[in-house]
């Protein structure tokens, strides 16, 4: 039996800003929706009516070829540009500011100024630079390279070779404005077992990733194929020493395995209760 | 006279998963009312009803000290979740996802799964692993270090020392996949006023950066208070030999000054025309 066409549809974010935010959430609705192909088009920083004017052509010009409605997220501050893409476009337009605006002004009894504060742009230079110093920060202190700023961490992430430290330190950093070093614990360091000197004064500042040995085999293979170092035994052996020095020592860890960047470092922050430097 | 007492109001971000895509624009929206002091609370990973339960009675006790409703911004897959907190909580619940499910299912013909697909975790190791290499690329091809993977990049990002090329290196690899390398433009190369020789086989690939030099001088004197690096002539030097050398070279460019790392990024994405190489 052949199988049914799927659906196709043009999914449109649309933003005065970068549209981001309205990627990130639009596309995890539209992941909601099983029997439809999507394919996704991000249109930012329409912010004259000239942009608009050209972005809800081109919006129309898929509807006139497909024969559907493209479904257009916004995220538009400009109410005048709202207006006129809700005028002018013949997809589905769905605004989440709009969305949202009714309520909110009718619970703080304000009208809301349709300007967008400091949440992003260089309005707030002070968070702008708590960003980039948690950058800063993370690089410096990356992989063990140095351990003399360790007392300035906000947190130290430590773990075998490919268990995730590094692209955690980063995020966390660029999100949250965590101050994050990492340290690698080396086959050395494991057959020790005990914590490496340099790390006993920092204790409460450790936090330990583990990852399923498979996974790490598999990551670690697309690195160095056929080396020692990607060999199953030898992924299964780092870990479970790992884990073991973990639990001897009582330093709080966590399996990434499963886990996306985003997940791992909000579960840090919230484990090891971290005050971040700054808001998204 | 004295000054009206500001209202203040508390904003909780709910999410079975992060949070973070509610946290994101919730916050950007409330930066719309400008009368009201504001207090942000993410409470992530709420996936079953007991961890719901616990904080809906955090929201609650709010309600009873504040003797305000709370704002709660909610990203909630989880049909049973959202119905729960709708059902127990006084604060006002605004869901991010509940707000066009209507709309969707009926223009798509088709239910919503309430399961989240490939957007976020594990689910699609494609992405998690470009996402990884991508990182990596950024991290072993920062700050000029070395130039002998240039031919693999999908962009070289050139300015000189703090316009932002790390930061945003960093950020195209984490958000789209992109391949970034960066080069510094030093006082040496500036003085020859024509490309270093590593770059030009590049020159499609290059991308300038330039900063206003007042704001130069303020980063760089974060960084190395009363050096020559940051001395304000330097700074302008510097700017100026800089920006001549992108008109010179025909090369594209960009004044990050008054720019978050976010959109610098999704302009060079746009300008450049790239590709990425995963969907967020």
């Amino acid at each position: 039996m052949p199988k049914p066409e799927k659906q196709h549809r043009t999914v449109f974010f649309v933003s005065d800003r970068t549209g981001i935010t309205a990627e990130t959430l639009g596309h995890s609705m539209m992941t909601q929706f099983d029997g439809v192909e999507f394919s996704y088009t991000r249109l930012p920083f329409l912010d004259t009516a000239e942009k608009m004017a050209e972005a809800v052509q081109r919006i129309n010009a898929v509807m006139d070829d497909d024969g559907m409605k493209p479904i257009v997220f916004s995220t538009l501050v400009n109410t005048e540009l709202l207006d006129q893409i809700r005028r002018d476009c013949k997809g589905v337009v769905l605004d989440f500011f709009d969305a949202f605006n009714a309520p909110l002004e009718a619970e703080l009894g304000i009208k809301a100024s349709h300007v967008m504060g400091r949440s992003h742009g260089m309005g707030n230079f002070a968070n702008y630079t708590a960003r980039i110093e948690a950058l800063n920060f993370a690089l410096n202190n990356d992989d063990g390279v140095t351990t003399r700023n360790y007392s300035a961490a906000d947190i130290i992430l430590i773990g075998v070779s490919r268990s995730g430290k590094t692209p955690t330190s980063l995020f966390l950093a660029l999100q949250f404005g965590i101050h994050a070093a990492n340290y690698p614990l080396t086959e050395e360091d494991l057959q020790v077992r005990a914590l490496p000197e340099v790390l006993r004064p920092f204790r409460d500042k450790l936090f330990g990733l583990t990852i399923d040995p498979d996974r790490l085999q598999q990551i670690r293979s697309e690195r160095r194929p056929n080396s020692r170092y990607a060999n199953s035994s030898q992924c299964q052996l780092e870990v479970d020493a790992v884990e073991s020095l973990y639990r001897k020592e009582g330093i709080r860890f966590l399996n990434t395995t499963h886990m996306s960047i985003e997940e791992i470092s909000t579960t840090i922050l919230q484990t090891a209760g971290l005050k971040r430097r700054l808001v998204s």
